[in-house]
């Protein structure tokens, strides 16, 4: 599937009293985007954790901030996959303001069933 | 049991960009304090959750803002039981930095079982 | 103005371990509903801030919770004004999951100048 | 300087419906990690930023997840500085609970002045 785009507006809640978006923030925006990903990909990620008890657990993030997003902005997220298998899967971001490139991230998650271990994917989400 | 006090030093992440803390995260320091305020009494909700399936929801919550609270600050939360009975409970904070009260709050809960319904609470927690 | 309506996504991070939303983001939805009424009335709030240096502290805030709100619901946020004057505005707070309220709430602000004392609203926005 | 220990207990509201805390929090808990490094070693980032508006602007954050953290925790954020120089500084973390490593992480940042524009960090912080 090609990249996915999403947009969320800065809250008041999510700056910080430099003016600007508190950093811990944008991991939540990631998540916004991967979310609508899956969706796009015909993905509920609340059904997968409620029918089949599998979670997508972080192991790793990481986030590159240029520019400060400031209150009222529409932030674009746009979300791909990096890398996956049936064990893992990468997905790489790119947060505009505009068509301004204010940060870029990546998150790594591995598939966990419902004993909390690590657990290949099923076949149906091929 | 007389009213319990803890303390938490603002974060950054808890400002926005008025330059001091936004009000939601007040909730949250009353959680610290309700939280403290159980383990003096020797309740570890914790384990209340965990053994005896037993959750505390959120029925109804208020503040009263009087002073802003800046970064850095050291917040002092003072907890005590407005109303308790095998239904519900009601805490009343105090929220201090110094000797000054900057705000003050109200959070009333009601027990709730294993299957998410009202449940009255168990004799051995009275 | 009549009542405002926007809605919102619930975010994974904005669930707790109950398997519910926090309670104490539903103040952040609240700002939600109060940035989109003003901008609905032609006020950005924003532009208030930076150009005016008129800011909306919360003197008061509370939520009473009647359904708990789950992940990736879409929540709507119904937004009037309560009460208004030069100095102060009370916004009231219908949250509604498909048309079931889940939740009903208030805030109270005062306006704020530059030097962060209490100050009336300038003309222009009445 | 060596690195610096403070410690922090896990909140319910930094939970989310896993069961375990969000990840994003965990940038937040590197956050009391590096004031408390700079308290120890005699910097009070509010008065750098008050008396001489120096920022500290997060340009990079990674963290590593090994072990989840769980509600009531008690975590041990270790903090040293990696590299440091006039222009930017990066902090390296270690996140434990009890003695077993949970996450490690990093963070770079630059200096920022008055205008909000990269400065040089003056001579009396050295």
């Amino acid at each position: 599937m090609p990249s996915n785009e999403t947009t969320t507006r800065v809250r008041y809640a999510e700056t910080d009293q430099m003016g600007v978006v508190y950093h811990a923030n944008y991991f939540i925006w990631m998540e916004l985007g991967r979310v609508e990903y899956c969706r796009a990909a015909g993905l509920r990620y609340r059904d997968m954790e409620k029918e089949d008890g599998i979670a997508l657990a972080v192991v790793r993030a990481e986030c590159e901030y240029r520019r400060p997003a400031r209150y009222d902005d529409e932030v674009t997220i746009r979300t791909s996959v990096a890398r996956a298998n049936r064990r893992m899967v990468e997905f790489s971001y790119e947060l505009l303001v505009g068509s301004e490139l204010i940060a870029s991230g990546l998150t790594r998650h591995i598939f966990l069933g419902k004993d909390f271990r690590p657990a290949p994917l099923p076949i149906k989400y091929y």
